[in-house]
């Protein structure tokens, strides 16, 4: 049971760094307003410089305090900023990514692609990180099971809050 | 290399299971025609008993021969019996929660959730196998990012085959 709650304090970059972007998001988007091959936008207004590059320094941030409550879990400072950055910038990127495969589905920009919203940030987080330190495979899998609930108490919290437009 | 083709041979009893309703389904389904209090289905037609016991089946029977192929990989007969069984009903089941949640969603039938429908049957059956024979870490994360693009691709192949009426 207590080894479920490091599985939560190993990937609390990723959910910070996903999470900010509500935030600190904003500005010029990423794909500079370019269209793909098929008409369409090719990551859409929502996926901003701004959002990406705040999100990787909130991740890594959030990863430096982390190592001063539990400098043993991460064995040095170089490791823990390594994890932290890789974690966030994996997240964000999975995000991105995400964001491809929805505009070329034709979704509209905040619509939910239920799966790929609250998975692919995660994914492609534990991937990014694989190399600096990893969990074990039950570990993994309960990442897995509960991160779309969270990711939906959080995104329901963020509406009521008034942060978001939308309650996903 | 090599050692990313033991990840799909381990996974490949819940791949089959979860195709094989595709082939094998029809008949009653596993709500019974019942709504949940929302109003809609609570599965939906596209989910029945006979899709469900024949995916375990035709999942469950290729684990029995993958055991005579590389019984070395399974250690006894019984662990691969097993794992090919929990794999299955653990894709099969999965796929029943996702569709749960779809409905709910108010998706309808047949409608992709852009990664619900790839990644959900797959953690479902990391899961339910998990007690019996896991993979590392580093597999577990490779079969996350490939399994959507095989599902894809099948998906595809079913549509253009003419088994599928949607190419999802």
């Amino acid at each position: 049971m207590k080894s479920l709650l490091w599985a939560f304090w190993y990937i609390l970059p990723a959910y910070f760094a996903n999470a900010s972007p509500v935030l600190v998001g904003g500005g010029r988007p990423i794909d500079g307003g370019r269209f793909w091959r098929d008409g369409r936008r090719i990551l859409g207004d929502g996926k901003t410089w701004r959002g990406f590059a705040g999100g990787v320094a909130i991740g890594t941030a959030v990863g430096m305090v982390q190592y001063f409550i539990t400098p043993s879990f991460y064995g040095s400072f170089r490791t823990a900023f390594l994890l932290a950055f890789a974690l966030s910038f994996g997240a964000l990127f999975g995000d991105l990514v995400g964001s491809f495969f929805k505009r070329r589905a034709n979704l509209p920009r905040g619509y939910p692609a239920i799966g790929l919203d609250q998975l692919g940030f995660l994914i492609s987080a534990l991937a990014f990180a694989y190399p600096v330190k990893t969990l074990d495979s039950g570990k993994i899998i309960f990442l897995l099971i509960v991160s779309p609930f969270i990711h939906w108490g959080a995104n329901y919290f963020a509406y009521r809050m008034g942060w978001k437009g939308v309650p996903w």
